[in-house]
């Protein structure tokens, strides 16, 4: 069998070089191109030492006949770029996966509010394929555009959906995700506020009154669920560079075993979701650089409040990991190839 | 005035080293003793190298006689030893404030429950006074024996006591305590799980169904509630020194604004309670080394659902600071004296 | 006695927000004026929340006439900036302590050509002086422009010093300083080789060819040595907020004891030096939030190369503190005014 | 081909998790046993949640049998434990590769000299093969014991040996390594140095009066160079997990150019050293969870001191990947076979 042809699309952040990473050892795959405006012409492995060896490419200005030969993008763009690029690459037959948020949201409206731009393409929304292939990998398999989820959502939505699926919240309006995440979550970008000075030895909540990821968790909540869904969603910033841990808040008349049972269940043919075994943690260095999420079921005190914790490395499962996940979903490969790797620990 | 002549028992952990280095610059004190049966004959300023040229002190071995000539101690040893000296020492007319859990509880039976064994005087539970200024300043004023909060229980009980106070929770019995601690809440004893191998560059839930801090919250929050009060805590290891961040979920008809309001208005006169405006987050940083607990107040997309974050220095105001607030208190000393470090920022 | 008129010019970095820390509890000192031309307007401690309660001012433009009240300035400004206002203020009787590079460097050839731009005022260079209070105290007492040293050269300097006073060194030509920085040395601005995602987790050498410091600690050298010396200086960047640690070698025929006395004897007076006994390492946590600079002398396996290791934290004694300290000896205040923090340990 | 049977013995350390992560996806290999005296009975997955749905072994106690069934074992035991095993396995036609000290040094008295204890098995000294494949590789490949380099040895090796092999350092007696390791170095276990509280946000050298890697290092030098070679050698610890960052000093009449063409053409087939360009400072986060070691060359301001930069991971290349690739020598493998692992950069 021929090789699938990639191209990523703005490849200098931290989603471009972790695709990289997976990509150059993935057994099906070559990477035609990877694109940047910014650094066309610098040899990708001069941006990425640990890449040194193991891929010749220069990164390139976006050229839309070569990004056309190819058979699958990636977009690791900042948001509203995808949306300009992908119509003319879709009419010319190219599968798109796009790391980004522009085709998350179904609603246009929804979009525009919370990104602040007015969407260029939103015929294109109901087309898009939310790229969760734990709820959606029937619909992925027939898709030419993917929607690669957010890191929050990704953990959140494993996290809630098979009860929800069950209807064995009791308040399922007064969800709460209490999440915290590494600081690769906010990109490779020149900042002040994730300088090592600023963002290490500190912890603290930001966008308690409006994170991006909120509508489209809650989306995904409201997609599983035969009752309307509404969460408290407080995203934190932790001193470490990868990793989410979401810890769940809901109501259930539901024991802990009879939950711990159905998460088993609901998820035990699937790859990448890995349901502890009570009274164990979960740890976010368990998921380093792997395309798992582990996750662990608890009723404290026995009382009715529902603790679930989920972990992921937010540039794997959370990004580059689910992507080539989707991937391999759309070129009918096996669903694990190029994501075996084990994660680093410590 | 003369100076208070304090002495330290059971010097060798974090809390130990803390309390030196705020004491070592009270102006109405004298350390008269330091113990430790582990390191006794070792300079204090050989195992902590920061107070070196700042304290002529050995570690001794702990002598009734020699304790009972300082004005109050500091316990601050593993729980379980405060309970055994302190009969004798009261007797001598010392005043002791334990930084152990040993007289937090006042029921016997729960203390056993959560720290299993039995206590040794459980006659002495009554007397002693919960030593949270916030809530106690006049029993504090009065007391011989004062139990100082845990880390957790300050920062939680801070962040939902005004709002106790005025029947504001329209679901007492369902708050949730989301808290993140820094490393050194596990104190300097070795152990592999807080290696800086194990535990830098990863992020876990722990004791989710029960830590010695529920029983204490809980007590906290009935003392000051008119109706039953029950919460979900749950811990989290962050990788960092030093820090508590807890973020609390409540329901709520009250505004946010409202909220705020009372928070400025219950905290006004608190010298270490510092209420932040709205739409600023709290970070540990701004109160590292400092006896300060910043509040943020915010009830996002305007739902019923309240989210009060607290942070806390978990050595400082969640500790030995604290500790100090309560000499400073028992002896009519202002109540700021040796505690108005401004926290290290980077 | 009437406190003295400090005012900070460009106050929004990792330098000016610790000469706040500092100054705030300084009890000799008001705060007249902080400047910033990009956050004038915004009150000091919304930008440094850990100075909230203690201090009022708001950051303004800079403003020469207000600028000029004051009795002395500290410049916390990029290199280059000290040098355009210096001459109008010195002219108007103010005291300069300059943070920055502008006046460290006797040789105006020399700043051009490691600073890249033509010094505007090379006349003021032989006033300046250097404000290393362990070589130039005498001096600094009667000057009115002193050029703070760079945090590299501080540590440097106070190892290499007693030696090269003394003759000891065989070979001075040949030292090595292999000296290690936190990530804070590179200042509060927005880069990505800083970011926590980037820095933290990563140890690397840099500038190796050629750092600023250089020609400045070779000057310091060459003052205080009857011979020709010359070094090579690696600077690295070690994952951690603030501490510099300089591993110093030299070939001597003297014993590490000859040594170590040497090191008791010619700092015994110093209140900022701590010369560590024999078999104990310096750690820069030691020294973390102090201005002391710590000191080990080695001679590894009685072989003739000479181990001088020195500790300071980069933002005390290699900036701020070191400036307070000059301050302090400028106006005849006890040199330790202001400056008798402990260190943060842990 | 049948599947190589390996075995490893005291499996629960940092190297232990590390040979396991290797050895699991490494194509040609089968793990037979994994001994733990204290974890016996244990699943491996439940010490090491990395490892959860890729290993089905529980830790054994170790048994000679068993053991000898194996075609090679890794000892990743304590110092002191293989020699007390090897004999009668080595007897059993078995092949050991010891990631521990025991048969590192050629000479029994300098081993007790620097390990305390006496030599069991002296006469095995001299069959056992130095595994640092870039010396010594014809003699790997007809081994049956090999010693695995510790980890520093590794860095300062790979960066010495050019040199000395072609007689370029002037004066060889006069080496310096300046070596900076991360905390896994010093094992998984209970210990207060290398807690989180400790250790993060603290730099510090340490055994600089002599590491037990020195003579270990000397031994390595002498071996290539024709002419007596000494160095002096400073550990130091740095706040991060993995890396260990060499920087060599060294005496040379030849240029910067002529040393990297040098070390370009000594190591042009060698798959694990890459040589970087001039101008490119090597980090550790490049070569973290990979087999490379990465080199720099500078000769700063053209003087006569040359400065050689060299990072390994000190589990892989510096302990776990080197003993692999011992292994893939040992069975005539691709050398690169289970070591392809692109490091995990952020």
């Amino acid at each position: 069998m021929s090789k699938i042809k990639v191209g990523i699309v703005g490849g200098t952040g931290y989603t471009g070089v972790e695709l990289l990473r997976l990509l150059i050892s993935h057994p099906q795959v070559t990477i035609e191109a990877i694109t940047s405006r910014s650094q066309a012409g610098t040899a990708v492995a001069d941006l990425f030492p640990n890449l040194r060896g193991h891929i010749d490419l220069n990164f390139s200005q976006p050229d839309a006949d070569i990004l056309a030969q190819c058979d699958v993008l990636f977009f690791a763009t900042p948001n509203g770029t995808a949306m300009q690029l992908a119509p003319a690459l879709l009419a010319a037959g190219v599968k798109i996966i796009d790391l980004a948020a522009d085709f998350r949201l179904k609603d246009p409206q929804v979009w525009q509010h919370w990104y602040g731009i007015e969407h260029s393409c939103p015929n294109l929304l109901a087309q898009a394929v939310y790229g969760l292939p734990e709820i959606n990998r029937a619909h992925i398999k027939k898709a030419q555009l993917v929607a690669n989820p957010g890191c929050y959502p990704t953990a959140v939505l494993v996290g809630f959906i098979p009860l929800l699926e069950q209807g064995w919240i009791t308040q399922p309006q007064q969800l709460i995700a209490d999440a915290k995440s590494g600081v690769t979550g906010a990109g490779r970008k020149a900042a002040v506020h994730t300088l090592l000075g600023e963002a290490s030895e500190n912890f603290k909540a930001y966008a308690v009154n409006g994170h991006r990821h909120l509508p489209e968790i809650k989306q995904g909540l409201n997609w599983v669920s035969n009752s309307a869904v509404d969460l408290t969603f407080v995203p934190h910033l932790t001193p470490m560079i990868r990793g989410i841990h979401a810890t769940l808040y809901a109501q259930t008349d539901h024991s802990a075993k009879e939950i711990h049972a159905l998460f088993v269940q609901r998820y035990q043919n699937e790859p990448f979701i890995d349901v502890l075994p009570a009274n164990v943690n979960a740890e976010t260095r368990s998921v380093r650089g792997s395309n798992v999420c582990r996750l662990t079921v608890h009723k404290p005190q026995n009382a009715s409040v529902l603790v679930i914790c989920a972990v992921i490395d937010n540039l794997v499962k959370g990004a580059a990991g689910q992507a080539v996940q989707n991937m391999n979903i759309l070129f009918d490969l096996e669903e694990t190839s190029g994501l075996q790797h084990l994660a680093l620990l410590p």
